[in-house]
This record gives structure tokens, C-alpha cells and sequence, in this order.
């Protein structure tokens, strides 16, 4: 995956996606003693990130395939992104979707205009699905993470902030499936001036963590958090990016994690998910190794189920 | 006042103050029918845009008067406004609160290097309360609302969204004391083209809406409002300016300014407090006579007690 291939993928999706805010805050400057860039894609048109590597993926299919459809098997944002994405390009989607999944979710693909598959709540059920409705209809699975059409999609985001922001000196992003930082650090390293990227990743989810420590990819222990997004995999196309250009991922409690989240909601009157907030929870944790840096944070999204809040717990 | 005095109160004002974004949304604009700008005053210094009157109102004191401090009574934003233009301004702030507002709020104005001093939870207390400590000290008495200088600053967001959007056909603002809405309508028909204002107030506490139709100052019969900036009473410096200057005054329900409320967290991603909700819910009720105009609506602020929601009552 080359500049000219992250160059190429902005340009193609750049009529569908927002260039979303930079923001800063004086209050979190002060806080972390550090400038602090916050790239906004709660903000992004589905509320996340995941909306640019839907429409690289779904863009870059031809013609045929096209018409076929796609689908996913996702319970969070992707599901949204790539119902949004198909429809903005006359496409169809259909979305494998756990059954115990809440109501607001499936109504968030429905608004979209994805189709819903429902089956049993297991990662097995879930392929299985997605595999029989390949089969049956033709239509091409994109996997929301694990995809480098996707990864490439993803990474638009930091050359959107590191155009706006040249002399970045750290880059970080939430991890879950790896989509995000893999991108994010190969935008990183074509676009960058000696910035480094560095990832937030829930105690409670830390395959990625383990598995830069031993080489291989490590499966979740547990995946008990509140960061709904970043309960997923690691996957086998993001882990060698993250090996390569990735310096460290940092583990955040889920008391750390709404602790940042709060304070995010509180000071900065955004609504970010906690999935964003493990990216603020591990600056604010390692703040002091980042003293007088400038340091870029990707708020990945503000999807959140306002009836279902962690704060007075 | 004159737009001469607009104009040198926000040139006065500038340095201290931010100008905050004016947001769009396509969601938003769909469900309205018309294009909607949202002067995001949630973003400004101390959450919300009393700080404008409030820095005004201080940078008009003699040398005298700076050095013998300002007063004022308040539970909500413009202690806390009060409290940091004073900071920022190197005056002392004297908060007079009622013995039983939140631990957040004083919090707040202690943050911000107010003093606070509390009193019974009584409208006379308070007012008897701020007078002992004019007599005491020498320090200034300024008026959340109902003072000229406030006015003119609070009428400074209605400069900053016309010079961006010169063409709205519609301002709508909160009503509480009057102060957003009096400076709202100065600035509108100073800065204006054709442009009306357009105010919401909650059911519960309508006192200026009543005063528009008796043509006096009435009492609000209950506060009774989710809305907490909303509850005080229309001011006798406001009341004048909004008789000649603001069109109507649109009432909305509680229930109204909750999924107002709602609507705006969910789809916008950003933090607003319930009477912000006010004018957004009043916009919605009453789309059908704004189809296709363009719409400026002042978010008031942001200030939310994440611990206490109204959405899963």
C-alpha cells in the first residue's frame, strides 16, 4: 500500500465523506500540557470514521459486483457506514446482524438503507450467514476492518488532519479490529514529519497489545468493556502494518476510559463514544512522555445510546 | 442603543471571547425543510454565551470600580461567566448562590476563581444578599440580564452569525430573563437583512410571551422547566427592546425541548443544555411557516450535568 494508493483512495471518496473539524481545547491543553488536535469523525457523515474505508471498498468494485451488492456482518458502525455508503452509491447492502442486537442499531441500518439478516449471536453464525448469502446472491463480503481497501479508506483521516497540521509529532487512534491504526499509520508514515502513531486499546480487549509483544496474533481474553467498538479481532492484513509502524499501544481501564470520555463531554460539549475516549484516556494516562508535543487524536466516532450512558454509574 | 455601541462592544470584547463555529447539518435541514445555522455558543469560553454581556459589563467599570470587584446572584451560566471574565480581567467576583444549588455548579464558579457566598434559597435573600455586599465592599452589582451592557454583549453572537450568513431570513433564540433575545434583536435589526427574531420559550415559565400579548411585564406562574436557564424573570431593560424588535415568541412543551433536545445530541454530536433545546424545539414546531428560509438559531450552551439526563425518564 503506497502514498499513491492513499492519494488515490482520498480522491475517490472525497465527495462522499466530510473533511471533518480539527478542534482544540485550552482547557485540555493545560490538562495534558500538551497542544492537543482532535480530528473529529464523531462528526462524519454516519457518526464515524468507518464511512471512509465503506466507500473506498464499495467504490473500488467493479461494475458487475456492483450490481450483485454487499454485505457485512457487523453490530456497530460498520453496519451504518456500509448501508450508507452502498446508498449514496446506488448499491444494495445487507447486514448480518446479531439477533440480540438493540433495537437502536438495527433502526440506525434501516434508516440507511441497509438490509438486515438476523441470526445467531456467535462469530460462527455471523460467517456463516455472510458466507450463504455470497453464495446464494453473488454479492461481495467486506469485512469492517480487515480489508486493506478498507484500511486505505480509514487512513484518510490522518492525511486529512496531518495536511492541516504538518508538524504533528504523535498520532493516536483507538484499536479494535486494527483498521484504524494500520490506516492511520500508514498515512502516518507517508505523510508525517517524524510523527509516530501509538494506539489506546481497552484492558479488558487487549489483543493487539499482546500481540505486539509476541509477535503473533493474540485472541481477546475477554472482551468486557465499554468501548463497544473495539471488542472485535485483530486482524491478519492490519498486524503487520501495526508491527511496522506502529511505536506503542497504551491499555486504559473502564474507569479511565469514562473518566476521559466525561471530561471530553464536559469540557469539550462534544458527544464522542467510548470507543474514542480510550484514545483521550491513553494520552491523558501517558501525558507525561508527551510533554510540549503537539499530538493529533482521532475521535472516531459519537454514536452512543443517549438512554444508556456510563456516567452515574 | 445604537449599532455604534454593537460595534464597539464587540471589538471591546473580542480578545476575551471566542467566535464560536456555525454548524450545519444536512439531517437537520432535511427534517426542517429550510437551511439551519447553529451559532454554537455550547463551544464558547465557560460553555455557554453569557460570557460576552458578562466581559462587557466588567470592561465598562472605571479603574475605580474594577478594583472594588463585581456581584452578582445566579445559580447557572452567568456565575460562571461572571466568575472568568472577572479572571481574565483581573477583578474580584463576588457569586451570590442559593444555599441549595448543585456541588457542580459551585464547583464550577470556584474553578473559574469566583468567591461564592450563599444565602436562603429565596429571590429576596438573594437580592438582599448581593446588597449587603455592594454596601460593604463598594464592589459593581451587574445583573445577569437586565442591564444594558449585558444586553449589548449577549447581542454579540447575532453580529458574528450575520457577518457569516448575511442573508438569514430567521433568528430564533432562547427566552429566559430576556438579555440573549434583547441583544439578539438589536443586532438583528442593526446587522440584518429582512431578518426577523423569533423567540421559544418553555410553557412552564412564559412570562415574556404573556408580556407580549398584555403588553406588560408578567410574572412567570411556574418555573416548573427542564430548562433551568429559562426560569427568570423578564427584565424591564429587556422588555422594551423585545416588544419593538422581536416578532413572536413560540411556546414549547416539556416533552418538546427533551427530544429537541435529543434530536440535536444524537444527529449533531454536540452537548447542549435544555435551553438551547428551547429554540431548536420551537423551530421544529413551527416549520411549516419557515419552509425553505434560512434559519439562524443561538445555542445557547452546553453546561449539562452528564450524572442527571432527562432522556431515560
Amino acid at each position: 500500500m503506497t502514498k499513491e494508493n492513499l492519494i488515490d483512495c482520498h480522491n475517490r471518496i472525497k465527495l462522499f465523506i466530510h473533511n471533518t473539524p480539527v478542534l482544540t481545547s485550552s482547557l485540555v491543553n493545560n490538562r495534558i500540557d500538551a497542544e492537543v488536535y482532535f480530528k473529529c469523525e464523531n462528526f462524519q457523515k454516519g457518526g464515524a470514521y468507518k464511512m471512509r474505508g465503506a466507500t473506498n471498498a464499495i467504490m473500488l468494485l467493479s461494475q458487475e459486483q456492483k450490481q450483485k451488492g454487499v454485505v457485512t456482518h457487523s453490530s456497530g458502525n460498520f453496519a451504518q457506514a456500509l448501508s450508507l455508503a452502498a446508498k449514496n452509491l446506488g448499491v444494495k447492502a445487507t447486514i448480518v446482524m446479531p439477533s440480540n442486537s438493540p433495537q437502536v442499531k438495527k433502526n440506525a441500518v434501516i434508516e440507511y438503507g441497509g438490509q438486515i439478516i438476523e441470526c445467531e449471536p456467535t462469530t460462527k453464525a455471523r460467517q456463516s450467514t455472510a458466507d450463504n448469502i455470497v453464495n446464494n446472491t453473488g454479492a461481495t463480503f467486506i469485512h469492517p476492518s480487515n480489508d486493506p481497501n478498507v484500511i486505505l479508506g480509514q487512513g484518510t483521516a490522518s492525511i486529512e488532519l496531518l495536511y492541516e497540521q504538518p508538524n504533528l509529532d504523535a498520532i493516536f487512534c483507538p484499536v479494535g479490529g486494527g483498521g484504524l491504526i494500520a490506516g492511520s499509520a500508514l498515512a502516518t508514515h507517508y505523510f508525517g514529519n517524524n510523527c509516530h502513531v501509538f494506539g489506546g486499546e481497552p484492558l479488558e480487549a487487549d489483543d493487539a497489545y499482546r500481540s505486539l509483544i509476541s509477535g503473533k496474533i493474540e485472541s481477546n481474553k475477554t472482551t468486557n468493556t465499554i468501548a463497544d467498538g473495539l471488542r472485535t479481532q485483530l486482524g491478519h492484513h492490519n498486524f503487520p502494518i501495526i508491527q511496522k509502524h506502529v511505536n506503542s499501544i497504551f491499555r486504559v481501564s473502564e474507569i479511565e476510559i469514562i473518566e476521559a470520555m466525561r471530561f471530553i463531554w464536559e469540557r469539550m460539549k462534544i458527544i464522542i463514544e467510548p470507543s474514542s475516549a480510550v484514545a483521550f484516556a491513553a494520552v491523558l494516562k501517558e501525558k507525561k512522555q508527551f510533554k510540549n508535543n503537539k499530538i493529533g487524536i482521532i475521535i472516531s466516532g459519537g454514536n452512543v445510546d443517549v438512554n444508556n450512558l456510563p456516567f452515574n454509574i
